[in-house]
């Protein structure tokens, strides 16, 4: 088959490699209908995610259709058209059990799952791929959900939900701020309406995510850039602050700038990948009643998501910018990967 | 009256000051019966809280009883036993009607009360002090708790509670380890119990403080001071690390041991008053589902703290190791800050 290989920093190619294989009784092999390119793609082909080694097919979202399955898969078949989640668990151990499956302990090569596909493991960026544990790695998609919109639900729209919303206790009434309106933060304005909010903020450098935000359910809209940019948005609370602020750049910049805005009881999301550590202003804040969460996504949500998109209630489709056939990949790369300028949100490869 | 009054850095005198009088019809005078040093009065005498002015009466801790109450007072009266709460908050404002009376927007002068006795306005080390919004200030104190016992429901005993194992979500099961086995650290070991942990591991340089931590129910000891303290604490744990880490020693480096032994899911509650900033290793954290609270007491758990404390639940009189008259308030606090080598826990001064 035809996969996009990491050959270490900086390079990579759309090129022949052996089809996957059943390698587990609980494994799948599944045709990739639908895939997508995310920022993480790009951080490892910047370099900083080591764990990623020469030969290593990348990518971590997909929709296909199971080819194949191992003797242990149950509620699985052949034929089956399925979201394939980001994260990839057992279902059994005992952080799967308390939902947690972005840290489950299961082995697969070397201990411990969640986010392995096109890091630890080969990804979705090839024509098959194998995914461990099917069971619970893959979510069967309903009639009437097109792929585009789908694969949004394999990291970006439950990850935006669980680490930004969900963590951040995004309440009825409650004043959130998300910091960055790339695709992740545009996740975390999209759904933080089930939260019942009363103003979503979306806080940026660029006009032009602002405006896309209003699209994704932004109410109002602040630019970073603006040397009163706090005090605009303190303007949009009782003076006191916000209730919840989203980080969503990864920056530690954007990781204070959540910290100066958040009201005493509020929370700081933080969604951001980040690369280094950032400086906590706990002199200020040990008095603050704040609360800071990190986390990877456990996609425990991904269910509860999809019916949400299959009754139309969450913008999903509208995440899908650009449109590319699976083996333009390269140039698909290329355009997400200057997406100040594209206006690209999320680059959508199709079989 | 006599009281104990800041004079800047370094400096206090026990001496003649003019009566306390009712400013606001919510007031209530008080006389102190009890009352007790707080490490953060020793924090105010280095001059780390420059907010505290020459002149202050010092004291945000006591038990004592009403002389006198302004035409506003409703729940309290003339001859009432009451623990002063350090706290002062009026009850009714957006930030009290959500229990957060650290963050009280009332006006005292300056808009806000919260921790204001002792820092903002006159203080408990005194023959007499005003209490603002008495009614939410004061609890009634039942028969058969004796002041020296009460006193520690003041502060140390909810803030152990309600900042470190409140806020650090300290459930059945869990593994939880209080860095710094102080009075706050050992008041968040006390109260550890009401959420039901498998184990309470008490963390601190000095072998007698850990030797204390196990009368305060510490089921475990760790000395910080060994090289593989980290290697002996996660050994006390499936290997994955504690579910509860509690900052009880305000300086970078205990805030830093709670990041490095908390597990995936896991809470970091930051009890310790800090004076400069931290560095957070958001670059490791990012991905490690962790929440991390701050915050000042509240005091709204108060009355169930007192509860516990009349039956006898919670050894709140074991805080009391060294007892002195009120106008030995200067030998007391010669005692009290020189902890390590007297092995004082709390100082009663009664009068």
């Amino acid at each position: 088959m035809k996969a996009l290989v990491y050959h270490g920093p900086g390079s990579k190619a759309w090129q022949d490699v052996p089809d996957p294989t059943i390698l587990r009784p609980t494994d799948a092999i599944v045709r990739i209908d639908t895939t997508t390119i995310c920022g993480t793609d790009l951080h490892i082909l910047k370099g900083d995610v080591p764990a990623v080694t020469d030969g290593r097919i990348l990518g971590h979202e997909g929709v296909g259709t199971i080819t194949e399955v191992g003797p242990g898969v149950q509620s699985m078949a052949v034929g089956d058209r399925v979201i394939i989640s980001c994260v990839s668990a057992c279902g059994t151990c005992a952080f799967c059990r308390r939902g947690l499956y972005a840290h489950c302990l299961a082995d697969e090569g070397a201990p411990g799952l969640g986010w392995i596909l096109g890091h630890l493991i080969d990804g979705t960026q090839a024509e098959y791929v194998r995914v461990p544990f099917a069971d619970s790695s893959l979510h069967k998609l309903p009639d009437g959900v097109d792929d585009a919109t789908a694969v949004m639900l394999s990291d970006i729209l439950p990850t935006g939900f669980e680490i930004g919303v969900r963590y951040g206790k995004v309440s009825p009434g409650d004043v959130v701020a998300v910091i960055g309106a790339g695709p992740v933060g545009l996740a975390s304005i999209a759904t933080a309406a089930l939260g019942g909010p009363s103003r979503v903020i979306a806080v940026d450098l660029d006009a032009n995510r602002l405006e896309q935000a209003r699209h994704f359910g932004a109410t109002d809209t602040v630019r970073s850039s603006e040397s009163d940019w706090r005090e605009q948005l303190l303007g949009m609370t009782d003076g006191l602050g916000v209730d919840v602020a989203i980080e969503a750049v990864g920056i530690p910049a954007t990781f204070t700038m959540c910290t100066q805005i958040v009201r005493p009881g509020g929370h700081v999301a933080n969604v951001g990948v980040h690369g280094s550590p950032v400086e906590l202003a706990l002199q200020d804040l040990w008095i603050h009643d704040i609360t800071i969460t990190t986390g990877l996504v456990s996609t425990s949500t991904t269910p509860m998501l999809l019916r949400l998109v299959a009754q139309h209630k969450l913008p999903a489709g509208a995440f899908a910018t650009h449109s590319f056939d699976l083996d333009e990949i390269e140039e698909a790369y290329d355009v997400f990967s200057r997406a100040a300028e594209t206006k690209a949100l999320k680059v959508v490869l199709t079989r």
